[in-house]
């Protein structure tokens, strides 16, 4: 099994770190594992004999590589490289997918599966990606989309086998739930509470994406599409986010034994907005938390609660990859 | 897929009826799937065309199905049937593991993969029917007896590929979560609690293997064996159940917002106990419901909550059963 990973922003170098620790458990399922490509912005790196994880985990841009970067395009890299597998790491757009859609498309139709972080790329054209994996017989994977290191996509397909989800809710972004807990138990007010979010690398200095419910809609979009087999895009999500939400909301919610918590709903609606949920419900978690839950038929609810987003989303990565074909 | 289904009360029955209801799915995995054969304690049904779920769906016996029954052992029908798998949903018997454990060791002998909800077999004897299924190259499966409807062995296995769970925290009995809710909430004693709970079929006649812990550090031995790849026996479990639970210390910890509850504890203790937890801890769940936290490296705490006993049982025996490889 021959790799190559696009991207290598904070993701991507978490993902080489998982690799180099987890070394023998791929070891086991892949005898001939090898990270044969890296690009990031930069330029690319290409060695069929494997670049060296220990140096790879230890650096942050790819041209501090040793003697190998050459000045060519992600897509260049994809198509020189013969790999057997994509990791595709790049940021999400969800103007166009791009660059990650132009990446996954390639691989796709080169004969390679793909493994992605990206959710761009799955909000502006599911069917499309999913359609010509289909036809060149190959797998996409994209767990870490959703939910970060909480696994709902292989959760889905190899834990309730048979039996039907009907409506997913959940709390999808850390950002804005690190945020809303900070006005719930300092009771500060929602720019305070940004503020700091950004001091602690949770919000971009453009933190729209994020406050307005714009990544949380962009989830609603993958789980609709994925997990109740529809065929929606972000026009069809209706977003509220927490701008608008003032400390005193929050102090009165809490006076009534709630706090105010971002909510994606995906079933009748699909939607991203504001609600108040009991303090006391499991379902109410806080920090950069994230909580899915799921109404089934035959297995009741379930509740799944783990990290949203930071290093742990690698676990989901690994785990896509892991559950690749071996090459023939 | 020729199937037979040995046990016939509340899980055997649901499993039936989860059959019936969900006979396309299956018949997409298993083009010929049949049920072949039913046994309980008055003797067993048998026809190689397959018995009918209509009819079975509706009956509580199995001497009730017109003009079938064969007054023979569970036994007899595993060696008669040639079924490619066993359903085994006798009662769990911790002394000795029996009926189930050899009803399970004949199955595996004769080459049958096994789906089982009974507890007793892998406490008494885990690494001998792991190793006979490994002799045998068939599959032994039992999600269903941890966590009812949660799916954890299929977690670990198929969603945190090459990620270590270092520690399992628990609530892991409904019956006891029930009761203790019952006196947080109500402010009622222990044994009107307990009265409660059998007037909605949530305790035995007998309830000392809910309340005083076995049942949960029967839990406790199969998640150290299957998960942590230990070698222990319900001797090497540590349990102290809820008898001794006064309504005065209920009500103390609720004034000190947290609500008693049975903790299961697999790592470096194996251990069943009692202990006060935080109210708006997601961990803190109530009624029926069970909780299972992980604690692993890669993928950081992971929480599930769903339904520990009940109909929603057969959900996680129909992922066992299609999960098993076709038959050639």
């Amino acid at each position: 099994m021959k790799i190559i990973l696009v991207g290598f922003g904070f993701i991507g170098r978490s993902f080489v770190k998982a690799l180099r620790e987890k070394n023998s458990a791929i070891r086991e399922a892949f005898p001939d594992f090898k990270l044969i490509g890296v690009s990031d912005i930069d330029g690319y790196l290409l060695d069929e004999n494997g670049l060296d994880l220990e140096i790879l985990s230890k650096i942050r841009k790819v041209y501090e590589y040793p003697g190998k970067l050459v000045q060519g395009s992600s897509v260049e890299l994809i198509e020189k490289s013969g790999a057997d597998a994509l990791i595709e790491a790049t940021p999400t757009n969800i103007a166009n997918g791009e660059p990650g859609l132009s990446h996954i498309l390639k691989a796709l139709e080169l004969g390679m599966h793909v493994v992605t972080s990206n959710k761009g790329p799955f909000v502006v054209a599911f069917r499309k990606i999913m359609d010509l994996a289909e036809r060149s017989g190959v797998n996409v994977m994209y767990e870490a989309t959703v939910g970060g290191a909480i696994p709902i996509f292989s959760l889905k397909r190899w834990c309730l086998r048979g039996v039907e989800i009907r409506r997913i809710r959940g709390i999808l972004n850390g950002t804005t739930n690190y945020i809303l807990s900070k006005m719930h138990f300092d009771e500060v007010g929602f720019e305070n509470a940004l503020k700091e979010a950004r001091e602690k690398g949770l919000a971009e200095a453009d933190p729209s994406y994020d406050v307005d419910g714009i990544d949380a809609g962009c989830k609603v979009v993958i789980l609709a599409n994925s997990i109740l087999g529809k065929n929606i895009t972000i026009k069809d999500v209706e977003m509220k986010g927490i701008r608008g939400i003032s400390l005193e909301e929050v102090i009165e919610a809490k006076r009534n034994g709630k706090a105010i918590k971002l909510i994606a709903e995906i079933g009748e609606k699909f939607q991203v907005k504001p609600e108040a949920i009991p303090l006391n419900s499991p379902f109410c978690v806080h920090g950069s938390l994230n909580v899915i839950h799921l109404e089934t038929d035959l297995a009741g609810d379930l509740m799944l609660i783990g990290h949203g987003a930071g290093k742990e989303t690698a676990a989901a990565m690994l785990n896509d990859l892991l559950s690749l074909p071996a090459p023939r």
